[in-house]
């Protein structure tokens, strides 16, 4: 779709470009002016009507919708954040210049800024910046009917209206009642009747990944959120929890990969935040990799006898750090999702040291059988094969504890993942290898 | 929680463990139920009441669903599977020995019988088998009035009644209504004047992750599922999907960390299977390992003029395979978010191309400064340096590449994740650092 619509627009046939995007979703709409060159984004988008403008808008990366804010003029500008949902447009604000925000501010009606200012108050990645304070409160005072007769003349509409939250007059939330429970029961029943009390709710403090973890577990659509006075202050939706919940996987993935991640589209960000984001870490393992240099620098002795012990070295080292990274990789998945929450980290780290001794055993006996057939000698084979044992079951230790040291000292276990995991192993590999190799040749 | 019930249940003091249940969201009961011994579980089961057993019963784990199962009497059973709602049921039945399953569904009243057949009939993964056929349809013929009176009249509580279905007088789908706009509207309006006909929907047959995609795309609550004739058959709603969605990434993550994954829960299976799904992986590392051996072995005669080439073995290879196993990394999870679609695969290996060469160069640079400290030979140094900047960049080359090679054969991308990068650029590594050195050592 992207490509007919540029090229309507590089003929200049405005009308077919208008006729095109009629039947498309808002959120594709977006993808394909995110897609165009940038100066035919703003042409593109003027075509669309005022409503569906505003809708596009909120899906449109924030680097398109900040180039395009650029474009509009002033009214228009106004108009289009105006008509954001706040919790879109704190996001917005976010990126923008700090003057920007100032003038958009000053130029917004006062309930609305009141709402962006009251999201921007809170601290990033908590469920007081991500909520909508645009949901349906019912004061617990009322019947079915009066109930329904205040969401018919609510004229905006609210994000979501599957659940209505009830509060008491000083607005501290007291429950949930949902629009089927109103529908299905008699208009004169009082609301305290049929509300649910046992309700689920985050303080805005709370971290948004808890929030996610919350909405998750409880099959929630939303879930409201209370000041410190439990009053009621906004609602999370459960779309805006997937991708948060997809934005921390992707953290968490490309920490597992030794890639620093940001908040944005990576595809999209210059070739030295690209570089800036992986030489940190590069570093780190460098420095770690010339340990291992300098050990086996420092068995030259050893080597000189023994050449051939060289050659194994890659496929211990290699071997040890596969052992080592399917086991961080088990543990900090574990962790992440809480799946492991029932098992203590002692019970955890013997699993998979038992683990890795039964796969180094394994693999043990035929890369002894492999080492006897390649060099001819069965006492190299046999370093081979009991370095081999050894490492794994070192590797397999490291791979499962050192997330949960991580964890303890506040940090994210992420870090100890497979780069590093495999750089450690090859250190202490290196140095388990040349002891038992001096041990048995008697070197 | 767990370890309080526990403890109640150890003394028999029952009346206390059934208090502390009170109050308790079935998802933490169930929870607190898997965490007891197997012997406990029924116990603090049949405490529960009898609509919270449900709910409870539907949260457990299907090892501990199935334990469960066995110690009820036949009648407790039946009674239990009868009222799960359908999806979660056919999810258990996959568990289940055919003898049961055939037992139970002969057990079934027809309605129920027949809502499990319909799912269990479908593939694995895909949407008809994930739906739940419980869902409110509206005949368009109705009017607003009408309607509501029909959803009142609904007894069974549906999963979800925020979006209500409208279909044609042969069952086809033609649109939603929300309850809001039933609401909202004059009684005597007819759904046809409200409906809305631009419908995202899926086939039975779709994929469980497109599925996935689709709610997550367009923030739905809940998706239909038609047949081939587009008849309305099933929801699907956004609760599932977070399931999903989750559980693909852990899929995702295993793969990558070289684990390969299955559908129960890690922890809980036995060791032999843990070593199963690891070993054939490690395996596969193993006999690139020994290539990786076998080269060096070839350059001995190398080795032999110059050891010190061995130190800086394990530094050029696992900076290498670091440099792959980002590239690789960002590329993976671009190719399962969607993320880099907007840009074709030659535009990403050549960024990521630049990207290496630029992380070598910087790399190569620091490590022939130490090689020369090191070793006080500029020409080995020398070769270090050049050889860094080589395997970045074929390492960055191979890491972006291969998981795209991978997604056009029709494999999962993330095979192509660290262990095997690192294991690749090894082999290569090693090859391009001898070449080097013969040429600039004159060898």
């Amino acid at each position: 779709m992207r490509a007919q619509l540029q090229g309507l627009l590089d003929i200049g046939d405005l009308q077919g470009a208008k006729l095109l995007l009629v039947p498309v979703q808002p959120v594709d709409i977006a993808e394909a002016i995110e897609g165009l060159p940038e100066s035919m984004q703003a042409i593109a988008f003027r075509l669309l009507s005022k409503d569906e403008a505003i809708e596009v808008y909120e899906y449109l990366d924030s680097t398109v919708q900040q180039s395009l804010l650029e474009e509009f003029k002033r009214q228009d500008a106004i108009e289009v954040v105006e008509q954001m949902s706040p919790d879109d447009r704190a996001r917005l604000f976010d990126e923008l210049p700090a003057k920007v925000v100032r003038r958009l501010l000053a130029q917004m009606s006062p309930p609305e800024r009141q709402a962006t200012a009251l999201l921007l108050g809170y601290q990033e990645d908590t469920a007081g910046r991500i909520m909508t304070p645009e949901y349906i409160s019912l004061k617990e005072t009322l019947t079915v009917e009066q109930a329904l007769e205040r969401i018919r003349s609510e004229d905006k509409a609210s994000e979501i209206v599957y659940y209505l939250y009830v509060t008491d007059p000083s607005r501290r939330l007291t429950g949930t009642v949902s629009l089927r429970e109103l529908v299905t029961r008699a208009p004169e029943t009082p609301l305290t009747e049929i509300v649910n009390r046992d309700t689920i709710f985050v303080h805005t403090d709370t971290d948004q990944e808890e929030v996610a973890r919350l909405i998750q577990r409880y099959d929630l659509l939303a879930i409201p959120v209370v000041d410190r006075e439990t009053r009621l202050v906004g609602v999370v939706t459960v779309d805006d929890v997937i991708d948060i919940l997809e934005r921390e996987t992707t953290e968490d993935i490309y920490t597992l990969g030794g890639v620093q991640s940001d908040r944005d589209n990576y595809f999209q960000t210059s070739l030295v935040t690209v570089a800036r984001r992986r030489v940190v870490w590069l570093f780190v393992l460098l420095l770690t990799n010339t340990v291992t240099g300098t050990i086996i620098r420092s068995q030259e002795s050893v080597l000189q006898q023994v050449v051939a012990l060289a050659a194994f070295i890659p496929l211990l080292t290699g071997t040890g750090g596969n052992v080592g990274a399917q086991s961080s990789t088990v543990v900090i998945r574990g962790l992440n999702t809480d799946e492991i929450r029932a098992l203590g980290p002692l019970q955890v780290i013997l699993r998979e040291a038992r683990a890795g001794l039964l796969l180094g055993s394994i693999l043990g006996t035929v890369a002894t059988l492999w080492a006897a057939w390649l060099q001819g000698s069965w006492l190299v084979a046999i370093v081979v094969g009991i370095s081999l044992i050894a490492i794994s079951l070192l590797a397999s230790v490291a791979g499962s504890s050192l997330p949960f040291l991580f964890r303890r000292f506040g940090l994210d276990p992420a870090l100890m993942s497979a780069p590093f995991i495999t750089t450690a192993v090859d250190v202490l590999g290196v140095l388990i290898y040349f002891n038992i190799a001096r041990r048995i040749l008697r070197l």
